[in-house]
This record gives structure tokens, sequence and C-alpha cells, in this order.
């Protein structure tokens, strides 16, 4: 497509984000080896978006999980803006809510009446974050606010002031000041980093008692290397570096809100805002929980507890309304789910080589689902995609057995004919269905009434007496083993040769009356027949594997006659 | 939390991924200026992922799909493995379903057999892409293979052989090759290389006929960075370069899908394999729209018509039974939302100034929504947590005039508080109604049954008569205005004195026999009250929105009363 079909589908309306030329550029050389600290906006920036707002009991809810997973700092409203924003904040501090190690934070816009408002909403809380800001690009500044950069910077210092002075107002409680330049990622860094200065000459923070500045991506508008740039400039010249913690709060306009934090965090910064699987305005907030996972995935810490997936699921969803996606990262239904035949045999070879005690190493599955209480068994799906190894799995927890590898070569094909037939996935029990009607099924001529086995040196007698139709027949035959002895009668009493190709046995670990089944796999007549037989004895299980066959190729030559 | 709660939700059993120490990095110093070449594999890695695969006519829809949208390279299955996907490959080729710029490209696992039968798939096709692949990775050559590098360098070579002579076997078709290094992100880079420049001196090929060495993320296993090292690394030491077509094949499992492969296009990087809304095995492959759309709003031709997002979401959906998020990038159904106040005041205020042959340039707004047939105001919502600019918003698309800020201010007032009390969403038409019934309702007791207005140098005199309840009244007054002067009569006559504090007339654009529009703010008694009126004539809207704020100071001090 060189010509738009259309012509408002034009890029050219759209310029190229701004890049920092950097010649010392260091980020790119980072690894991340510690979580950052967290801050979950779920109550605030998650909340505001939402067609429904939370109600009290869903706020509680939210407030209530975030808690458990470990969050130490937490933005529970904007009270100067909203009433039920207000009642919450009360609600938290006056029914003593809020736990000795976390800190809530509210937001609140640089204009005087609503940060007294806010230090209201706040009275009486041990320790808070007063989190203020106003936009700083070009765009906000000419669009929006009809203002010049200075008329900019004295909003912000005139937020400051006043939230440093309210604060003298509440001596009780530990105040934390936190400032964004909003719309930070389109401000020219070199005006963020002048008006958060101005900012950081009105608080005087120390290294004990560090101020917090948050840089957001409000818009993703780049990609997350050019964010990390600003970044890593912006701490580069920002003043008193060591008596800030330099925060980020990404959007994922772009799909990349996750990866420019943790750009961002290679470049310096301390702290992250998101929301629990990424709600927010738009396309929302960096996801916090795709980040943590991140992290502990590879083998750092995350200082948050995801292992309650499930709680995390049902909670977001039952406060925003808004659905998990099923191939959400980390926590999505899918996610565990392998449909590739190939993906699953590899699989199901390394679960099986994988010790408890050694560094997880599976391929397709990067980390144990049984961390986040999942498990692989539990979500694979067959289909006419999937090979072998997918059924295979699914059959051994139902039957108890393993089947050899041949075994399960036989096995993929009527699954896949089946699977192709009814376009769909097939059940664990339509597996089961299939294995017994295509190898267990004894509907044949012959079957077993009886044997007894004589082992005379190396070598096996036996004598069976075999049920043809209504009739009993006795067999005498001998061999290497109880195996060939049986095939040997066989073929004295009836002409049919049998040629054992493949022979297993597998001991059945529960369930079942039956201790063992025989998987044999005889060429008869110039063909293979292969067959299952699960019985009390393991010989009995292995001779009547073998009568299947027989009977498998008598009905096979009768369809051909 | 420093205690796990859960002693399986463990860090520490989990290993970071091997970096590549690079003293010679420079891909961090480009930008993105082109699209790359794009590769469509919804019909084969997305489709092999899907609970249900898609049935015939769903495969045919999903091919119409991408082909409107202008995908030259479309992955069409896996012939060799699956018998729906070897028929489906026959009917684009004995249709004649293949455009003449289109070439259609199918996977197939380095195996004899395999090759032989793919070939087979696509006998008397124009033009093909045959993608052979096989595992290299540590984990998959001990624990899947069980082969040391030598064996799986060998798998390669075979298999590059094999794809080789067959196509000497289909001459009229024009072949292109393929070869992918699976699990490449976790294979050691010095390996890869090896391992594709093997396959390289099997291919031969040259600038005029390059082949395609495709490095895919099969599972997403580090930061965007670190794959990008990794592609620039690989870049600078495969043998001829000049003779390669870079790939990549990112999947989504850290949540960096996209941004690994935005990453990896400036490492050098030519191509870009993946699905529309990232549809794929687990956490899908890397969304191939999302990344259309972010070159698209940098100014970059994408080479792509995301104009038809509403077919693109339809067909997906219809094909994968899987629902697109409501916060997807640039497609999902909440994108162009906007519930924050201060968010709506300043969207509303950019749109305003924006002229159509000017870079676009609103905040919060990274495009414009019409691109995609989309637009702002249909999916703007109002809640308690929403300011004034919003609810105005809406409200002028209904009344067709444009409210004065300070009216704008007055309606979030019982906007908001309607909001609360309903803890959700207003519709506009909820919101036309609060409207009416606060600022537009007449039940009080006076109305304006008529007037004359005589003017003498620049003296009102103004004699009208009003009807209060069944008694008709005749007043007079005089003014610097006809407004005044009314508000002087209404004086005389009832003892109410009105300062008028804000007066606005609106002409209204469309939609009813009404043609003004008028706001008045009356001081009375010491409080303010404000009412709208709307009437075929300007002044007599103006009039009777006088008389409205005086009927609600009379029903105010009767409630005092």
């Amino acid at each position: 497509m060189n010509t738009p079909t259309n012509a408002r589908f034009n890029h050219r309306k759209y310029r190229p984000a701004t890049v920092i030329a950097k010649t010392d550029r260091r980020w790119p050389d980072q690894t991340l080896t510690t979580a950052p600290l967290w801050c979950s906006v779920d109550l605030r920036d998650g909340n505001q978006a939402l067609i429904e707002p939370m109600s009290v009991s869903q706020k509680q809810q939210m407030w209530a999980l975030l808690v458990s997973m470990g969050f130490k700092e937490i933005e529970v409203g904007f009270p100067a803006a909203s009433q039920p924003d207000f009642d919450f904040v009360r609600w938290l501090i006056e029914a003593n809510q809020i736990p000795e190690d976390v800190t809530i934070q509210v937001l609140v816009q640089a204009r005087d009446e609503l940060i007294e408002r806010t230090y209201e909403a706040l009275a009486g809380v041990r320790r808070a974050v007063v989190h203020v800001y106003n936009s700083t690009s070009p765009v906000q500044r000419q669009r929006v606010f009809n203002l010049d950069k200075q008329g900019i910077l004295d909003i912000a210092v005139n937020g400051a002031r006043k939230v440093a002075s309210e604060a003298k107002r509440y001596p009780q409680t530990e105040w934390v000041f936190q400032y964004s330049p909003e719309s930070f990622s389109t401000t020219e860094v070199e005006f963020a980093v002048e008006v958060c200065n101005a900012v950081i000459d009105v608080w005087q923070p120390t290294p004990q008692k560090k101020a917090i500045f948050n840089l957001p991506a409000t818009v993703e508008s780049s990609m997350p290397n050019v964010f990390a740039d600003q970044i890593e400039w912006f701490c580069d010249h920002v003043n008193q570096r060591d008596s800030l913690i330099i925060s980020i709060h990404t959007h994922n306009d772009r799909g990349c809100g996750v990866a420019a934090a943790e750009l961002a965090m290679l470049a310096g910064a301390d702290r992250i805002e998101g929301t629990l699987l990424g709600n927010g305005e738009r396309t929302g907030n960096m996801d916090i929980v795709t980040m943590a996972m991140n992290l502990y995935s590879q083998g750092v810490d995350p200082q948050l507890d995801i292992s309650m997936a499930d709680d995390i699921i049902a909670t977001v969803e039952a406060c925003t309304n808004i659905k998990t996606h099923p191939r959400h990262p980390w926590l999505g239904e899918l996610v565990y789910t392998a449909f590739s035949g190939s993906h699953q045999d590899a699989i199901r070879k390394c679960l099986s080589k994988q010790q408890d005690d050694e560094p997880w190493d599976v391929a397709y599955l990067p980390i144990d689902p049984r961390d986040l209480g999942r498990n692989y068994q539990s979500v694979i799906r067959v289909n006419s995609q999937s090979g072998k190894g997918g059924a295979a799995y699914l059959l051994e927890q139902q039957i108890g057995a393993t089947l050899p590898r041949w075994m399960q070569i036989e096995l993929a094909q009527p699954i896949q004919r089946r699977a192709e037939m009814q376009e769909g996935e097939l059940s664990p029990e339509q597996i089961l269905h299939v294995f017994r009607a295509e190898f267990m099924n004894n509907d044949g001529r012959y079957s077993l009434a009886g044997y007894q086995i004589d082992k005379q040196g190396n070598q096996y007698h036996v004598q069976a007496s075999i049920n043809d139709g209504s009739q009993l027949t006795l067999i005498h035959g001998h061999g290497s083993g109880a195996i060939s002895a049986f095939a040997d009668a066989m073929h004295k009493a009836t002409g049919i040769d049998v040629q054992i190709v493949q022979f297993d046995e597998q001991a059945i670990s529960e369930g079942s009356d039956a201790t063992a089944m025989a998987f044999v796999q005889a060429s008869i007549r110039g063909s293979r027949y292969t067959a299952v037989a699960q019985d009390g004895d393991t010989l009995s299980a292995s001779l009547n594997a073998i009568l299947f066959t027989i009977n498998k190729a008598i009905i096979d030559s009768r369809a051909v006659a």
C-alpha cells in the first residue's frame, strides 16, 4: 500500500518525537537487580478511568488486596476533586485502616484551594505523600493554559509553597512531598529540569528527607529507549539528585508502558507508579503485575506477592468491570497453555527432567505456573494443530500410566483425525474415549479365559484356554519368554503369525483395580496393529493385548474381504 | 514483603537472562523512519494457538482482511503438520486467490519428509517463502533433543539442503528460503550465528536473491534492550549480511513484544513477523497493528492500512473467538475516552484550536481518532471523577450552542452530584436532562407574556406584560440596555432586586425552532442564581432567563421560610 485507500488515514499530519542527542548514554549497560519502590495508583488513576467509578465497598476491597500484596505506597484518590475520594481517605484514617508500614498518597493540582482541601482530607494521618502536579508540555502551555514557561513555572512554585505551608499546619503528620511535571515525556527536558529545580528550591529536600519527583509519560509518545534517554538526562541535570526519589509513571498508548518503565529504571529511576493489570486512562497505566513478574522470572525479588494471582484477577475484575485478557502476560487464562505439538512435547520432556532443587529450565514455560497457583496440565488443549505430546500428557493423567514413546506416536493419529473432524478442542475425556475405542476395544473374535506358564531353563511353555465365540479352545506354545510362547500358541492354533514389534508394560499408579497396562504393537500379515490391555495381573494384561492385535487383524482382513 | 507468604513463590529458582557486554552499541542512536517488511503469521502461529482452530471460512475471511490491509507476505500454515493447513494452501493456489504482489509463506520443521510434503502443498504457486526451522537453545538441546551443538547444526544444514533440493523439483515457482533458529533469544548468540552461517553456506544467497533469516523470541525472556543487543551482535557477525533479510518474530511473555520488535529494528532488522492484535501462543505474538500505528503516529508511513480498524477488530474476533481488550492500544473501545475532567477540558481546548492543515497537536489524543473511523465525542464519558469540560462538550453537541466558561463551571456541580449519586456514567441524554432540570425549568411564579422596547439616546425603556399565576401584570422600567431595563421593571413591580453577574447569548446552530439561547447568572438577595432560556428571539430568551433566576430565588426563599 503506497497510497492510502482513505484520505483520512494520513501519516503526514503527525510529527516524530523529539530525541536527545546523547553522547554519554549509560543505561543500556545496566541491568535490573532490585525491585523499584512500587506505588499503586489503582484507587486514583485507575479508578478515575472507569465507566463506573468504584463504590466504597469496591475501594475497600481493592485497598485490602493492595495491602496484602505488599504495597507500601498507595495513591488513594484526588480528595479535593471528588467527595467520594475525600470520604474514602477519611474512612482510611478514622477507621484506622492503614498499616504501620503503609503510606497513603493523594493527588492534587497546584491550586491553593484544592491543596487546602487535600490537607483537610488527610488530617490525622500518621504519614502521607502529598502529590502535587501541573502540566508543562508545549501543547498544554499553548493550547490549554495559554501561558508561557514562566507562567507554568509560577504555578509549580506556588503549588510547592502552598503544599509546604499547609503541611506546617498539621505537624503531627510525617509529610512526604511529591511533584509531577505532568506530560513530562512531551516537555522539553531542559524545561522539565528547570521546573523541578524550582520546586526543589522551595522544598529543600535532603538525603535524609527526600522528596519524590515523578516523571510521567501521561501519554506514551515515543519509543521506550527515547523515554529512557529523557530519564537519564533528567537525572544527570536535576539539582540535589541524592535528595530525590525519581519516580516513573508511564501509560501504555504505544503498548510499551512496561518496557518504558523498565528502561527508565536502567536510566536511574527509583520508583514506579502503576496499576494492577494496567487499568487506567485510555490504554491504561503500566501494569505493575507484569513488571513485578518480569523481575521475579529473572531471579529478582519483586517485593510484591503475586502468588495470589487468582485474587488479583478476581478483585481487579470486580472493581473495574473489565475482564482480564486471556493472553495477559503472566496471569491470562491461556498463558500456560501450549497448543503446538512440538511445544507440548518439549514441555513434557523438560518437566520430566526438572528437579526441585535446580534452576527452572523448561522450554516455553518461563516460570513454573504453580508459583501462581496455576498448572500446565489444567490448561493444556488438544486440537488438530497439536501433536502427540499434549494428548499423551492429558491421557497419562487419567490412566495413571506413562505411554511409551512409540505409543504416543500411535495415539497422535486418531487424536488428530478426531480433532480435525470436530474442528475444535478435545477434552481429556474425549482423548480417553479415543484411546479406549482405538486401542482397548475387544469386540473381536478371541478372548482369554485362562493360562498356565512353565519355565524350564531358558524356555517358556504356555498353555491357555481361549474363548472363540461360545467355544473354549486349549492352545499350547513355547518361546524365549511368556509373550513369544503365547504368540507361538496362537500361531499353532489359528495360523495367524504374530510378530511383536513393540512391547511395553506399565504399572498403574492409582485409581483402579487394575495394576498393569500392557502396550503391544504387532505385525500381522504385513500390517501393524496396536492394542492396549489393562488387568490386575501383569502377564494377563500382556497376553490380552496380543489377543487384541490379532482380533484387529481379523476384523481388518474381513473388511478387506 | 521480605518473606514470601508462600513457599512456592520463590524468585530464587530463576536465573537472569544472559547479556552481551557490548562496547560498540549503536542502536540507541537510531530512529525509525521507514516501516519494516511486514509478515503476518495470523494464519499459522495465530491459528495454531486457538482453542478452536479457524475453520476454512474463517481462514478465508482472515486472508481477505490481510490482503486488503496491504500485507505482502503472509504465513498461511504448517501444511506438513495439518491436513486443514495443507488444504487451505491448495485452495489459495488452485482457486487463484493470491494477488500478484502477495507472497505466501509456509512453516516446516527441518525434517525431510515434512519438507517434501510442504513442497507438495505449494506445487504450482507463483512465488512462496519456505520457512524451515529447528530449535537451538541450550534447554532444547539438552532436555528436548538430547543433542550437542553439532547435532543441532546438522539438523539445520540437512534441512537447508533438503529445502534447496526440493525447490529444484519445482522450477516454475520463484522460491524464497527462510531459516529460523527457533528459541534464538535464549540461544548463545555465537552459536546462533554459527548455525545461520552454516545454512547460508548451503543456500548461497546474494544481494539480488536474498534469503530471510528470522530471529525469534519464541518466548520473550529478557528486557527489550537485551534483545536489541542480540540482534545488533547477530547482524554484525553473520556472514553475507547484504544478502540477508533479517526478520524478527517476538512474543509477548513479558508484555514487551512490540518494544522488542521496535528496538530490534533500530538494531538492524528489516522485517517483522507478527499478528493482528497480538494473537498467538500463550501471551501472543507481537501485535503488528500496534507497531504500525506507533509508526503512523510519528509521521512514518506504516505501509499497512489500519483505517479499517473496525473490520480488523470484527474479523480477528470472528476468527479467534477472543475479544479485543477495551484498553488495547490504538483500537480498544476506551482508547479515545477521557474520564478525567482536566483531560476533557484540555482536549476540548486543543480540538478547538486544531487546524486541518497543521500537524496534529492535541493533549491526551496522540492521533486524531477519526483516522481510524472513531471519534472523541462518541466515547467520552462523564462520571463523578470528571469535571466540567466533558459534560459541557457532550451538552454542546446536543443543544447546538457553546457554553460560556462560567456556565461550564455552573454545570459541573449538578453533573458531579448526579454522577456521584448514581455511582456511574452519565449518558449525553442524562446530562441534557440535568441541564434542563437545573437551569431551564420554569415552574416558578412569573412568565413573560409580551414586551415592548424603546430606545431613546442611550436609554432603554421596557414595557412588559408578566403572568403571575392567572393574573397579567404590566411592568415598566429603564436602563442602559434592554436587560437592565427589564430588571429595573421587575424590581419596581415586585421589590426583587436583580443584579446581573453573568450574561451571555448564543445563536443556536441547528435542529430547533429556537435560534437563541441566553445564559444568565444573577445575584438576588445575596445569592447567585443561574438560568438558561431558549427562544426564537434573542431578547425574549434573555428576558426569560432573567425571569427564571427570579423564580428560582422565590422558590429558594420559600424553602428557607
